[in-house]
């Protein structure tokens, strides 16, 4: 290492001269900016912020530093959250990294008590503070843009708490359910991925502060203190693992990836729904794209978008968990590469469902053409054999008069409910006219009345739960 | 279609012959058996009769079956366990899966109640309630697994609680830290890991019976009687959701991964601390492979199995969240392929668990080996340069200092403590007798005592908060 | 380790008993089954006995096992063979793997000359040869598996070549084009997976017999000859890397996931024209299940099923990739991991392009059907914007004059060409009778006759093409 | 939709308002920037300009423009083209992307010769002729840094190739190897990587240009003319695949993915050899970050950085697999998510192959601690029992000896070939004076002299190989 300067006639060393004059960057300049993180990690600038000044408040409180230092580096603090604030702060990147970068300016602003800031801490326990201080508040907005979305499927649920729709399975009519109940399915998946985000935001909201590199320090720091100050709900209680653990990082971008999941099946539904063969809903023009020389052709880019980046927040996943897989304790270098995917799942998370709280609103179901799919798959078959089996028609034989009611009907080209009695009487004569109360599609939802089912009348009672839940957050 | 064996002049028809022809197994039997499910889903076979009887319990309460069906059908499904439970059982994959196997042969042993306990229910709600209750006891056991798993950390920590090891980052040799520090990283990473798994077994444990196909049933069932038969916190509120729901899956993969991704980390350590390069711990010979001929190598052949392992439970992971993407309302037929992940998941799990139970409480760490590492390493140069400012030495001074020291100490094969105290002073002069306090492994250790450091007395601390806890959990 | 048994006073020993007490298989037998592999390796027993028997010949070619060490060889391995093939052969768990389960009975039958088999190699790189010889012969048969299915399309697309449906983009009717256009985008994707397996079966087909553990052997091997015998292309050029090379199961499961990803898109389509709300095809019953009592439903199993299957694909892709991150060299037992997802990925693929074989020969296209959907989207728009710029109208008029006239069929529920040339002329004088050339369907398919163009001449063209490959190719 | 506006008292439509209140980015301004690509796909741009020369010089010739058009397509390009890369050019997110870009400014400059550029093409096809052609060029850029990679492994190999270092397996000592065969494994992997990449190019290098929309076009383009002029080796045959074919963008990022997992693997040993407790090697302090009062420690910044970037490449290749999965014929939105995770699988690989050409030249082994380390491992033990077998000693004894000897040498802290003869002969009368040439490392390495093993003789003529393939490619 030492004498790297003798060994000119090394054949070698040599080569390297010749290996690095091939690249336009110099070495150094390059491996910085190979190992740098200043790019990525500026974002965290004000959370970084905070965490100085608490540990300042700190230090301060066990005589580590005096009053005078605290106030300087508020003072300096300030002013360096202004200019960040203002875009004038000037981020350099030889300075590697946020850390480095604020503390050498807040060092030219106020001096010496800037360097008696990082006493009692080390920057593995600082970007580990750093990153979960930002990380909460982004987990807050997210769950406030899940309430907002859900607020947008309740009003559409509300509106089509009657609206009778094709329900599918296997993209095969099966039974006719509501606008509304379709709606309110989301609300509950988004539900629960709100649940998963303030259950995970627990794991996240606890303090590495006072870890230190690894195995804490030797000044009598006392991390309650900060940790309170930060409003962080408890204090990590083992340093090695307070600088090592990303699995709130994991767990997050798990998270993201259920969200964009769901995104990804309703954007499937609203992509189907549009396509001329459904003509199920209508999209505001602003998201779609079309043609003005094909006007009956509205491309929905939103939710094709949506769906596309469905795969980038999988693929954050799977860096998050290939990154940490194998490392040993305690921090490692590799720790740095869990900010661009969490960033990156943040950003599409919070992009993908602000689009949609905009879109949801301006979906406009179309009532008609969803009743004529509805009566066209015949999804009253199944009561119709009910009825016939009420009326004493063995099981087996109901199913055969069924058959044939089904194939008369789409000879017609009618729903069940527009056969004429006679007709359906040729079939079975314990048919009489209440049939069409069982054939109707009105009829059949109706009929799913309990809890869960499809029903208009379930459907209300779902959207008045919901209108008083998010009532009840509202009022917090 | 209906036509199809009138085209036997279509060329295209007369090719079809020739190629089903190729392959040597008949294709309605390859189809039948590229899309049945029961040779991996009849482990769900308890978890199916539960749900029948519980069913069938609710029908007989609302009057839909009589006493006598109920009480046949309990009969029959006492005696369709029994024969599970001993194996003799027959499976037929004609009949696709578990649910209809069990139906097929209820209907053989009772007659036509067993075709009665299907009323008012659907395969798709009965399926997802068969692997939410399959998948409650299996987190049951595996939280009961990591529990086993923290409590024999804790006593290696208890052991090891002021044995020190040099602490690394960067896998270099950092500052001094405790074998037991060390260990209860790990309890904490496995915390978090039953943290996760209680949060999400309250998503798994919600009842979607009663969702029926996917719009609920015109049968006045009764929900919430049923979930409480069999243990359901909630019941779903919308059976579009109740039968197309796999989040709780996914989310199970998900915590899967990251106890896998710690199980990784900590295979890792073990499979380095085992190398001879540093020979920090023996294992028990039944946990390696060896070779009679060199009695100096052991192949640590369960933490590398184990570390393999984390890649399929990650691809688990993967292929739910695949699995899932895009697909519309309500249930298809692809989330049949949710089964395998998670069974993998969960075996793979389970046993990786078992497996470090038992080795972990079989590792025996080198405290003199590990003591010497430390040393080596340096780890207490920090603790000179503190003593130096204290003792009134400008900062920048300090730190050439420490350099020169500890090259000397290098330069002798001696730790920086083992060096005399006129070499000390030849650095220094303010250097007196009181400085191999911080010299020393000891003194480094025992001067980051506060929350979370690695001072024995914390880890004595926080073994004996880990005590307590586990003592509680055992009481319940 | 020595004095494992005298520590029956340590607390941690007397813990380890009750721990290990709680679960019902001994220690001892569950790490066997934890870290063995028979049950899954097994599937290669034949490549290990050919890989052997080449190994023996070589063996006996340098002279350092005898002939008649060979003919016993070959006379065991023969046996053994037969046995396994016929079912009778005993697999035993406590051996661990194929290997040693052959090599145990190879001794039984032979004696000492079993032994002498395993002169100069190790389980490190015959674990990699058998794996390779395995893959080589699956990649082929998926190979022949592609070929059949893209005979299967080249059929289909011959017999639609002329068969006019919606093209779409975002799912939305764009442009009219064939049936037999559409069929042969998806021959060509599966082309580019059987040039992907071409591809890679070089880099499977080299062998690593002769690398022993890691290092090579001290024998006079001769590896080309025995890579020569296992109809080996060339012969792995570094020991260290013969033994821990696992690049082509990775490579393998990603040739694999975009085959399955091919399949998705198929199947996704499949799904779709399969909805009452298209219709475009009809699906024999076997690849589907239905419902006695809604005759109008079929649910497209064997799509959904193969849709759903990508997951599990993509799933050992990642699961291949994480296995291998960040192993050091040489052999690690981690790389055992890596046969579940390699033979899970073949078995998968063979039996859903044997599937697709199967059933897309059973598709029929429903050519009144898909025509008419085509008119509704008034895809010839874009030919009448054309026409009328060659007739001299503005760009921009011209388009407003399509908006108009669009608007009108739309109201009329008719297709373009379906509009009276009264109509046409309304909205510019200068259309004139040859404006039907352009309106109609088979105007616009037919005008797009250049290489890769939709023109049903060009169809025609490239089905030719495919039909001569074909033949070349069974001429093989 | 018309009516958008007419529906003030809709209480939906009073919410709605309210919703987009809430965001502070106007709603199309927002919808703009999300669906928008010009950020991330200008860097295409002198593709794009590339690939509308070649459309324009096509068109020309079959006399769709004028010659005049065409000149002044090529002016106007070659004047955007130096506005690009003087970095004037002025970006519009109004515009979308990168097409949009170009072609506005071009029409600015040009006049109405830049619209009728757009003749006979779409977006759809020319975006895929982009990428490719843009991929197509930073293949061969990532091949040269590969090959470089190879150099510089190849002159270690060479300095290194007796260099007697340990063999591991599960990372115990194994069986000594040389420097120089453990740097040739790496060339080796490198080469398949090369390989792979060479393969997949062929599928990139295929023209979709002609496919327009989805169909092809009504002008009579020559496909095979653009082919040629733009380099491509061959013309995609069917227009619908042309525009929805991403097989390539996977395949890379599946490429891309396994020279990252060998850079993981890489980094992993160079952090562990450069670890205390190994010592293998040191590394130019560039390349790491160390503390000036730890002048003992040395973080390997770079591979690790380079271990932790494994994870988003193969995050990148599981973006690509999601988002193609189930996405119909032909194109759709989503596929616009396919730039970001390409480009950056491009980037990381790049620069991470450049910081090794740079680092992997500055390594230098410590050839001492390499060999004292092999030494303590007793990896000549096999050697041991292979010679008393050779002198007729039973093989079971031959392997107690081996046991007794090196328990010996372990007592002594000797290595085996450090034994007197007098020890030696205490445990087998057969041992003589010539058992020190087995017992050696370099008597062990030597041994294993046939292709592949690790003997300084073979590793020089696979030096020899590799330099003369370097200088046949260097030639080109």
């Amino acid at each position: 290492m030492s004498h790297e300067n003798d060994n000119s006639n090394d054949p070698l060393h040599a080569k390297k001269k010749a290996w690095s004059g091939r690249f336009s960057e110099p070495v150094d300049a390059f491996v910085l900016r190979y190992t740098a993180s200043v790019d990525f990690d500026k974002r965290m600038a004000l959370s970084d912020i905070e965490g100085s000044v608490a540990h300042a408040t700190m230090l301060e409180k066990i005589g580590v530093i005096s009053a005078k230092d605290l106030e300087d580096i508020r003072r300096g603090m300030d002013q360096i959250r202004s200019e960040i604030l203002a875009g004038t702060f000037e981020w350099q990147l030889e300075l590697e990294d946020v850390h480095l970068n604020i503390e050498a300016r807040l060092t030219a602003l106020i001096g010496d008590a800037g360097k008696r800031l990082h006493t009692g801490r080390s920057r593995n326990d600082q970007v580990a503070t750093d990153i979960r201080l930002y990380l909460r508040s982004e987990i807050d907005e997210i769950v406030r843009r899940i309430e907002h979305l859900q607020d947008v499927l309740v009003h559409q649920a509300k509106a089509g708490s009657d609206m009778i729709m094709p329900g599918f399975t296997h993209m095969q009519v099966a039974q006719p359910v509501t606008f509304g109940h379709h709606m309110l399915a989301y609300v509950e998946m988004f539900e629960r991925d709100r649940e998963r985000l303030l259950d995970l935001r627990r794991r996240v909201n606890r303090s590495p502060l006072g870890s230190a590199a690894l195995a804490g320090t030797t000044y009598p720091i006392d991390r309650e203190f900060t940790a309170e100050l930060l409003g962080f709900e408890a204090v990590s209680q083992n340093s090695l693992d307070g600088v090592s653990d990303r699995d709130f990082a994991v767990e997050f971008c798990s998270a993201a990836s259920l969200i964009m999941m769901h995104i990804s099946r309703l954007s499937e539904e609203l992509v189907v729904w549009m396509s001329q063969r459904f003509g199920f809903i209508k999209l505001p023009d602003r998201f779609t794209t079309g043609s003005s020389i094909m006007p009956q052709k509205k491309n929905p880019d939103v939710p094709e978008t949506a769906r596309g980046k469905s795969g980038r927040v999988y693929g954050d996943l799977i860096a998050m968990l290939t990154l940490m897989k194998g490392t040993p304790l305690a921090y490692n270098k590799d720790f740095q590469e869990d900010k661009e995917p969490v960033f990156d799942a943040i950003d599409t998370v919070k992009d993908t469902l602000r689009a949609f709280c905009d879109m949801m609103a301006g979906v406009e179901p179309q009532a008609d053409v969803m009743y004529r799919a509805a009566q066209m798959g015949f999804p009253t078959a199944t009561d119709l054999a009910d009825y016939l089996v009420r009326h004493g028609v063995p099981f087996r034989t109901a199913h055969d008069i069924v058959g044939q009611t089904v194939r008369a009907a789409s000879e017609r080209g009618c729903g069940l409910e527009e056969l004429p009695l006679d007709v359906l009487k040729s079939f079975s004569d314990v048919i009489e006219n209440d049939v069409y109360e069982v054939l109707k599609l009105e009829g059949s939802v109706n009929a799913r009345d309990h809890l869960g089912g499809t029903a208009p009348n379930q459907v209300r009672r779902q959207v008045a739960r919901w209108e008083a839940i998010i009532a009840e957050r509202a009022a917090k």
